[in-house]
């Protein structure tokens, strides 16, 4: 069991909780699957989504805010307003893959269409993992949480169990 | 611009709106994160995350109806109970990372602390990338959307643009 005590020395600051501010809820993950899959307009995710507006709007505004979309006129009709991917929404997409497969395995009943595929050689993408600097698949019993400042120094060891880890 | 109309040949089966129904919320990622970091009680996750004692009691309730944590008794005092991943609960991992990961490079300020290390060397994990089936890393021009059945016929073709993807 993990004594709570044991983490004092540690400063933790996850970004976890910055990154569900942004995006921690389930219509903001849904509009920006939309995005990726080439929706722009309004009415576009309106429809597809079956959102009442109001949420549709603040949803919108709020990926706006935290700059993972971007709002400009659309270049046919001026009067119209799209929403576009930034580079930031874009760096979310292992994320919502990830996601996605997991629902596939482990929650829906049957299996996911469209497929995503490679467009170099039309083969489906690999499972999104955890891996190595070297490319080494990683489970969770093969991560351990460790200090920066202990690793900057080159003395990693587990905040938990204060083990050293890593060879020496 | 895409035409939706273009799409009415392919039977939408995506299993993200699933995925977020099982963990389509703040405190489930957070709740998540705790479990991963080797917390198990209710009072271990209500003093960690500062969540109002009603809404922890009822996003654990939702993770243990969606298989993701079990409950049981605590082997040390059978009065009380703890809450353990499952293997479909470990599964998010590449999510949770890839999220936290998005969130140090794009919302926090400040480099994520703890670090996740590799047990074996000790050196950072890798950043949680989209690949192809051989390893390379692929970004959201390189995807493509295929209908299955069109992937299992060998005639993999984009679903927005009708055009062939990969080589034959």
């Amino acid at each position: 069991m993990i004594e709570i005590e044991q983490l004092k020395r540690t400063v933790i600051q996850c970004s976890l909780p910055a990154a569900l501010e942004a995006m921690g809820e389930r219509w903001s993950f849904m509009i920006l699957r939309a995005t990726f899959n080439g929706l722009s307009h309004f009415e576009q995710f309106q429809t597809t989504l079956g959102i009442a507006r109001n949420i549709l709007a603040n949803r919108l505004s709020r990926l706006v805010e935290h700059g993972i979309l971007e709002r400009r006129d659309c270049p046919e009709d001026r009067r119209k307003v799209e929403y576009r991917l930034t580079a930031k929404g874009e760096a979310l997409l292992p994320t919502l893959i990830a996601l996605r497969q997991w629902g596939e395995k482990w929650e829906a009943n049957v299996p996911n269409n469209p497929v995503l595929v490679d467009a170099r050689d039309g083969k489906p993408i690999a499972d999104v993992v955890v891996q190595a600097h070297d490319g080494r698949t990683l489970g969770l019993g093969d991560l351990r949480w460790v200090d920066r400042s202990d690793l900057e120094a080159d003395q990693a060891r587990c905040i938990y169990t204060g083990e050293p880890v890593g060879a020496k």
